[in-house]
């Protein structure tokens, strides 16, 4: 169970300490850049789509069980499947992201917090109601 | 990069290729059974909690970029970013499901189309409004 990087998040963000815990949290554009041999995994998505992306978070601390939830010490203790923490045994981070354009296998986004070079494992479309599946 | 499997599905389900698509297509209730070594990441899952489940579909065929979504050949291939096909360079599932009860290490979840015997990721919280992070 080996994973595939097929591309990596170029963002301004570089300090991961300073990055937004959310996108929704004011996190700036960033460019996914897919890696020739997967790239035409990418045809038929299209700018104003809202895509979920699939990150591997590798600064992250996969021995880490319980964490103090957004870093406050004040709140308890929380086993990390109950958050959102990076740390965790399989630091795979998932993030809602709108497609702002398509340039080849470079994706513009709108807001991700995820830091510059972080790997992409894998994006998925929003699923649509089931009738229009 | 390699995965841990931090535990498994136990559902009705076997075959795959007549197991639903997503859950709210009709699957029924599963169980995920955490390996007593992650079962301390568990604390503060509650029922009645939905929460995203990752899964690692290891039935899927790794090399496929394009697919008929929903395996309708009438449907034009589309680029597997662009779908929820399981074969993709990663097929990492993705599920939102809601906790019907927890029993120590067990979760019986409420609707769950992937097999038993898949292996779990990962779980993760819905989130919520921003202010109520």
């Amino acid at each position: 169970m080996e994973l595939r990087v097929i591309g990596s998040v170029s963002s301004p963000l570089t300090d991961p300490a300073a990055a937004p815990k959310q996108g929704d949290e004011g996190a700036p554009e960033a460019v996914l850049e897919i890696a020739a041999e997967f790239a035409p995994g990418l045809k038929d998505i299209s700018a104003g789509e809202d895509v979920l992306v699939l990150t591997w978070l590798d600064r992250a601390d996969r021995d880490v069980l319980a964490v103090h939830p957004r870093d406050d010490a004040t709140r308890p203790e929380t086993g990390v499947f109950a958050t959102r923490s990076a740390d965790r045994p399989n630091p795979i981070g998932l993030h809602r992201v709108r497609v702002l354009d398509v340039e080849g296998r470079r994706l513009r986004v709108d807001a991700l917090e995820a830091v510059d070079g972080t790997p992409v494992l894998d994006l998925k479309p929003v699923l649509e109601a089931v009738g229009e599946r």
